[in-house]
């Protein structure tokens, strides 16, 4: 099949083979496909990501195979596919169904991650060969495009359910893209009323507004956290840092309010300088967050379908393979884009 | 009356006027002070305090006013004194109580942080002037000495109510200095079964034996975390990170099990460096913490008093004012000293 491959730093469209089907895997046509900023990340920086996924391993502990980045691996974690083949053991899709899944796939020899693995192409592909238990069915009448917004959104619903934040809160959102609207799109739904979303980007900040945000900011006029003290001020604050480059998580942490929290969403992938006695001081809470789970997952895919989650604004762009590459050169600037989906065939 | 005043980063003993009683203040005579680590700090770094004081002011809160290093400081604020006289409006004190308070003192100007205050002397000299309301007595039959601890314990019991721990978890103590040993001890009061406490001197690791840690650790030999997982390693992890110097959040981080929380007791004054993505990979929780609110202060008192917290073998010397300077240096050896502490009559 043809697929978008990472090779020596650079996507290049080639043919792949994907795995035999194994116990328990089904194999499906790619519908749709995000690309998704930590793809862009590791276009340049595959080394920084496998060497985090070593500091991070838990001694004994199960963890998804890392890719080699000096071998060829195909990206595409965000995505919708119709199954088109099952193997052995498979009890839960049949072909024709249109699923999205856990971008995580396993077999005899351990679990691989979906878009970082050698093994296993990811989104970027015409095809895909999944996990059967760890698919769930679109329902019927959905977009495929929209269900693949599935995995991203399900990363607000996470933060979101893993900070304190209840009705009785107020929230600052501090960058816009994907991981940012998602936060705010979580946020709505969990019933905050004061939302506060900040970008440099008037498109991205007009998108905060569409997904929920009740007060967007350009950070060049005014804080974040001083527009919370203007529209809002008394509600205790939990500040989602959702930019992830060097020097955010200090200055969030000096604009902090004394004991709130701040949910690290945002990845920054390179050590960072913090002041923890500005910390200590407000006696702060930084919770870090990572991925979701099933349960999040499913109940993100549901929102979408019911509609009470309308991502359609977010996707601001669709290419097919051979355009993946220019996409994201495409995706370096906030005005024109938010989410491009990759549609292979 | 005579002092220790810190005067151009050195610490002299001198003759210090104490301000007029103002209403709700007490004139008391202090009995014994103990030397805090932070005291050692601001000695050398007294900028840095004024620096961070300013970066965690919340607009339009209340807050300490700072001292200025430049000028005169008396210092100490872990002291039991005897009350000598009382300023009109006080109802709480009269003369000849023996009382720990609050280290802050109100007036017409503000409020002030007794021992790091240019208005206020602190503890490092015969007389102190207290907001009555802010005192409290200690027990008949409590040896003053020991009620001087108040202050520094009363920090470790709030880190342990600011932290998740419970009798279902561990925890592990990074540093076994006045701080450490009082989370260690408020973690056994506490109902924690497996207290894991690291520190480079063997004199320390006995004190936290004593205090309450079921396993002390040699850093050196094996860490921490590692100790855990050989003694215990099934209930969730709570860390104490009680040693503050550079790098020792990230280490803490990189040994920290995958969802644990970290508690950041020790202060760094400096900027520090971490790597976002460790505790990302792992959703990692950091609080912060500082001090302790009244009611944790008053707990505090009551078990010393009531002597299910034996502080007594945290003190480690005595000194009078004279020998202040040189108790500030023997400080710096972990094997000959936890607490010294200050009797200036």
């Amino acid at each position: 099949m043809r697929a978008v491959v990472m090779r020596d730093g650079a996507l290049v469209v080639d043919e792949v083979s994907l795995p035999a089907l194994q116990p328990g895997q089904v194999r499906a046509e790619v519908l749709a496909c995000g690309i998704c900023g930590s793809d862009l990340h590791a276009l340049h920086h595959a080394d920084r990501m496998v060497e985090m996924s070593e500091l991070t391993a838990e001694p004994g502990g199960i963890a998804p195979r890392m890719m080699d980045p000096s071998r060829d691996v195909v990206m595409g974690h965000e995505f919708t596919a119709r199954v088109l083949e099952v193997g052995p053991n498979v009890g839960n899709c049949t072909p024709g169904d249109v699923v999205v899944s856990l971008p995580v796939v396993m077999d005899a020899g351990g679990i691989h991650a979906v878009g970082y693995s050698n093994d296993y192409p990811g989104g970027y592909g015409q095809q895909i060969v999944l996990s059967d238990m760890l698919t769930m069915k679109v329902p019927d009448g959905l977009d495929p495009e929209l269900a693949a917004l599935t995995e991203p959104m399900a990363v607000g619903l996470h933060a979101v359910e893993m900070s304190r934040v209840s009705p009785r809160h107020a929230a600052v959102v501090l960058g816009c893209g994907p991981v940012g609207l998602a936060v705010v799109a979580a946020l709505a739904l969990a019933g905050v009323e004061t939302i506060v979303a900040a970008d440099f980007s008037p498109a991205r900040r007009a998108l905060a507004a569409t997904m929920g945000a009740t007060e967007v900011v350009d950070p060049s006029v005014e804080g974040a956290v001083a527009a919370w003290r203007r529209v809002e001020g008394r509600k205790p604050l939990v500040i989602f840092e959702a930019v992830g480059v060097e020097g955010m998580l200090d200055a969030a942490m000096v604009d902090a309010p004394r004991g709130s929290q701040i949910l690290v969403v945002g990845v920054c992938m390179v050590p960072d300088r913090i002041r923890p006695m500005v910390a200590v001081g407000k006696e702060l809470n930084l919770q870090f967050v990572l991925g979701y789970d099933p349960l999040q997952f499913q109940t993100t895919l549901n929102r979408i379908a019911e509609g009470s989650l309308d991502v359609s604004p977010m996707i601001t762009g669709r290419v097919d393979l051979d355009g993946v590459a220019q996409a994201f050169s495409a995706l370096g600037d906030p005005e024109a884009h938010a989410k491009i989906l990759v549609v292979p065939s």
